[in-house]
């Protein structure tokens, strides 16, 4: 079986040999298993992180949280009133679906374009007719699963209708620090700290199974999160957090990136040009700057499901069908389209499972 | 300051050392650091430690969690419906009341005695009387804050009301491994299979940072359950889990639990022995066997609060006064008490801290 269809970071990257050393060294005061990590330390360095990524902030607007789905969770619950609305695009984030569901939400849904994502235009058009979401879910850089970025304009639109119409942006940045061709624009949260929250996480320019995310909020909210945070595991691992505070600090972070984004460019660009080459006429691709996901429009008539089966038995090719991003009782999102990850595999894997799917398609 | 305050296990059992070397032999595999944990061969470690409790159950009753706190998350997220009722003592682990306060249960309060803890007699007269409490909640031994544990009859009659009345029994066992004197009876979860939801805990027995517990439920409620836990954090640690299921097959864990029983037996008997020759006339206490902390209800008129306060400033001796773990509406929990821990300081320190505490009584 060949996989295109998880999240996985680049395993070879994961700074795993430096982190055991930290571990046994830390373990030698065994008051690193206790209770109570203390988290200062380890904000300031998530504010370096940030300011890397063009948000200037104090360390007393960051809340370490279980990885960035915690940090999801927490600002819904946090933010999101019974009753409530949701903006939410109409292929977006399994996860954050899942979050959303027990609150059950009226949920306003938007279209996104193949070029610049989240059509902002359409949401003013819905706040005119009168919607009125509290909150307004985004990934403005390598969307998952779009795999596009938000254009600057679009960005500064939406801070502004934020302010206009009273609503919380979530601003989901997983892939923001791992732009395959300079930099993304700089996130929301560098253009408003009022309006924006903003989730981290060190599973894609670490390792996942740290354990450790971050919602950037305004100070004044930070207490009220986390007692939302400490309802749902107390705490985070203080090993965990005194680890990554070391690693931080012995790691050179800026050559690191630059390490993750090559591997990420050699194999976007090995899934672009062999999507080029053997997808039939009729079907779309988007171009991502970065992050680790195509997503791919197939021709009509052809279901992303019906597809799966077939290159599953065919060709041993796994994806992710459309189907799984959208609504379940949103009817109108069609279902002829496909994420294909790019994160995994090397670029000559990665061009023969696309020849692969698009031999079946 | 000298702090009888807090339920911090005694950090120098940790296995940190033997923990450290696996961590790091395990990450010469970077896939220790990915996502997807297999948590299977850790649920088989669990059963094993199940049985030690005297609870035969399978792996697939088994759901892992960070910790205890998101153990009893789930299970309230899984079990309480919208305006449902749940039965809490009047004196519990805070932690429990923060799960459910963004459920606003209705809560049916019940008195516990000094001797064994949970009223079920006063429960059974509560919901004779009409009460229809969907979840009940209980900490049979060493309960925290009180120090008690809940005699096999009660425990069964329990069981049966369990039945009769149609609710789940929450079971938050973290301590029913630490008996200072023998084994604890065995857990609801062992004379039950159906009502009792129960929840275990590494952080007691290894150590907290771990963030890891568990959850022992019906199989057919694992998937929900599961799914309840995803949306909270997606998973747990990958490296965690490995290194835990490592950690369990190199330790002598009969071994390291009687070394824990010794070391906690000798400061509880230390407490005690100091209570009992310090507190003046009017005072009474619990007398736990195992666990963490001892209760002690002071004379009348003496309040809790403005007590600590006291011992701050006079001794430099903290407590957890009797008003944090009883729910804040609740103006007829008395606040003439104190739960004092003995987990953390040698008998020594135990001794001078008790005499400071009962001299500012």
């Amino acid at each position: 079986m060949v996989s295109l269809a998880g999240g996985l970071p680049a395993v070879e990257h994961f700074p795993s040999q430096a982190y055991g050393e930290i571990v046994r060294e830390l373990l030698c005061d065994p008051e690193s298993m206790q209770y109570v990590p203390s988290c200062g330390e380890l904000k300031e360095r998530i504010v370096e992180v940030m300011r890397r990524r063009g948000v200037e902030c104090g360390a007393d607007e960051i809340l370490v949280t279980t990885g960035a789905q915690q940090a999801l969770d927490v600002a819904v619950q946090g933010v999101l009133n019974p009753g409530g609305s949701v903006a939410v695009e109409r292929f977006a984030y399994a996860g954050f679906r899942e979050v959303l569901a027990p609150h059950a939400p009226r949920l306003v849904t938007l279209p996104s374009g193949l070029d610049d994502g989240l059509d902002v235009e359409a949401l003013e058009r819905c706040l005119l007719a009168g919607a009125r979401p509290s909150l307004v879910y985004v990934i403005p850089d390598a969307h998952n699963p779009l795999g596009v970025s938000l254009p600057r304009q679009a960005r500064e639109r939406l801070v502004v209708l934020a302010h206009d119409y009273d609503f919380v942006i979530l601003e989901d940045d997983p892939y923001g620090l791992l732009c395959c061709d300079g930099e993304f624009e700089p996130p929301l949260a560098a253009l408003d700290s009022e309006r924006v929250v903003y989730a981290g996480t060190f599973s894609k320019i670490l390792a996942p199974a740290l354990r450790l995310g971050w919602l950037r909020l305004p100070a004044s909210l930070v207490e009220t999160f986390a007692a939302v945070k400490e309802i749902g595991d107390l705490e985070c691992s203080r090993l965990s957090v005194l680890a990554v505070v070391r690693l931080l600090r012995d790691l050179d972070l800026e050559r690191h990136l630059e390490l993750l984004r090559g591997t990420y460019r050699r194999r976007r660009n090995a899934m672009l040009e062999a999507l080029a080459a053997h997808l039939p006429a009729g079907c779309a691709f988007t171009e991502p700057g970065g992050g680790m996901f195509v997503w791919v429009e197939l021709r009509e008539g052809v279901d992303g499901e019906r597809l799966l089966q077939r290159t599953l038995t065919e060709r041993q090719v796994a994806f992710v069908p459309a189907a799984a991003f959208a609504d379940g009782a949103d009817r109108s999102a069609p279902g002829n389209a496909a994420r294909l990850s790019f994160s995994r595999l090397e670029p000559e894997a990665l061009r023969e499972a696309v020849a692969d799917f698009a031999a079946c398609i």
